[in-house]
């Protein structure tokens, strides 16, 4: 158990990219060469940001047990992206090569269920664990699997609704993003409805933050994404502008249920039905209902900006 | 949270059987269709005999979160088979398709991750949970996560000695033996070096139930393994009568460095060198260990009697 204090934000922020270092290269020795490896290439700490933004007192400051958090958080989300890739059979993640391509798919299982006892294991060291029995990371961690067997199981579904694509990202990307508000806000203590505020603001934060990575998906070029672009679809994935092409253009859904469709194609009819810009407004939204909740949250008005800059963030594709 | 009460021993195992087909059978209706096919064919409970027997009284009678503890312990089983499968890509278990053979790989990645979470969810509705604080069930699944992979980084190493061996199932097979001994024994109210005596207690249980197992592979026909037999070394899984065979006979060893060998070759020489007597013999002398454990323990000649019949189960497959 560490003892719990109150801690700068980017004391804390730094805090937690040393202990996920500190669990990934201290690792026994067997499974080292596996997360020493994962250690080398981290990610953008978007939930991060989100968890110690919504832990923030009055006067900035998070509670220590909020590291705890953060940590546990970011380390399920690598131990979803190391079966993912086994799932997908992907080369390139976070711009080197996927855990399963330099080594293998049976040291990937077996690493990622490691990693989500890391990321469990951290969960369990704050300090006063009675006041976060409510929060249970493998509750998180089963709605992220269900999310993502639900894009499985509609892999090439060209029916597959707006309605359907929403509940499957609220899954696979949002529930982490709630986690991470709810882990944050109860470290400061929030309860009742402003806690549940917090949730619904990090799960629509979420929201946004996938369906910008979709659009991106159309939209970037190989390096700058730093993974293979337009590789949805070649995974059978089908996001939201291409549901929309597919809703706009009848002739072109009929041309889908019966032969495979190429890069160039799809590109084209997600271009000619703007089905990016139909993905940004719908994001838009989702930003919309984001600032709404946090103009009403009981905040310092530096943290509402803070949470306000997330916010344009994950519609901005972490560009600006 | 559920109540803790005294429950018969055989009503608390019923109980636990009823918890698993639950969890599985009421699962969300988009994974209902992998953990109900599981729920058709489960395991022999061999962990939840540990436990309970551990966790009985005076009277034989068993704390209700014991109950919630076997429940926990046999889905992380159950979630470790489901990954195994994968890793090894096997075709059957407990007599029916494994689940990556019925379905697909993708599917059991993620139903296995999800049995996980299943599994830390029951462990988390014990009632008193500061009572078992010291308890952590991630801990003991990175402890199978090492034995595995331990395993795995073998496959084929000729030279992997006996110590090497032992290891390897300590982590992969007696941690989860430990794990039940050492839970049942706190909800009994077990401390200091009597919870230690506990843990070895299971932790030898596991290791003779193993070496057992290593046995059957060259022992018994298809059927009654339910499982296809001398599988291990196709595998890459080198076990102790094997390795026994490689000490004992140098150019056998010599043979197997340099060309692949054929199922009748290693059968011949586990048998010539006396392979499985002699793997016997080292279960047999943990059996013994485990046998002096209970007779120092503080319990009733009931309980005493009830471990040593586990031992003398595990030592003779299950069969006795």
């Amino acid at each position: 158990m560490i003892k719990n204090e109150f801690l700068q934000r980017d004391v804390a922020f730094d805090a937690v990219r040393n202990r996920i270092e500190k669990s990934l290269k201290k690792s026994p020795r067997i499974i080292n060469k596996y997360t020493d490896y994962l250690s080398q290439s981290q990610g953008k700490f978007i939930r991060t940001h989100t968890l110690l933004t919504c832990a923030g007192n009055d006067s900035g400051e998070v509670m220590s047990d909020a590291v705890s958090f953060c940590t546990s958080i970011e380390l399920l989300h690598l131990g979803t992206l190391v079966h993912d890739d086994v799932i997908d059979n992907a080369d390139t993640r976070r711009g080197i090569d996927t855990l399963q391509k330099k080594f293998d798919k049976r040291s990937a299982v077996i690493c990622g269920d490691y990693i989500y006892c890391l990321s469990i294991e951290q969960a369990s060291v704050v300090s006063d664990r009675h006041k976060y029995v409510d929060f249970s990371v493998p509750d998180y961690m089963s709605r992220i699997c269900l999310g993502e067997l639900r894009q499985y199981v509609n892999n090439y579904n060209t029916a597959l609704a707006m309605s359907g694509y929403l509940r499957i990202i609220a899954g696979k990307t949002a529930a982490l993003f709630e986690a991470s508000a709810y882990a944050g806000a109860i470290t400061l203590g929030v309860t009742g409805r402003e806690l549940s505020r917090y949730r619904r603001l990090g799960r629509f934060i979420g929201m946004i933050f996938q369906l910008t990575d979709d659009c991106i998906d159309f939209e970037e070029t190989k390096k700058s994404a730093l993974k293979p672009v337009q590789s949805d679809y070649e995974q059978g994935v089908i996001t939201l502008p291409l549901i929309h092409a597919f809703e706009t253009d009848k002739d072109f859904l009929l041309k889908a249920r019966h032969e495979t469709l190429s890069r160039e194609e799809i590109n084209q009819h997600v271009m000619q039905s703007n089905g990016v810009l139909f993905t940004q407004k719908v994001a838009k939204r989702y930003a919309e209902k984001c600032n709404s909740i946090i103009d009403s949250l009981t905040a310092t008005e530096q943290k509402k900006n803070d949470l306000r800059q997330i916010v344009s963030k994950a519609y901005n594709g972490l560009k600006k």
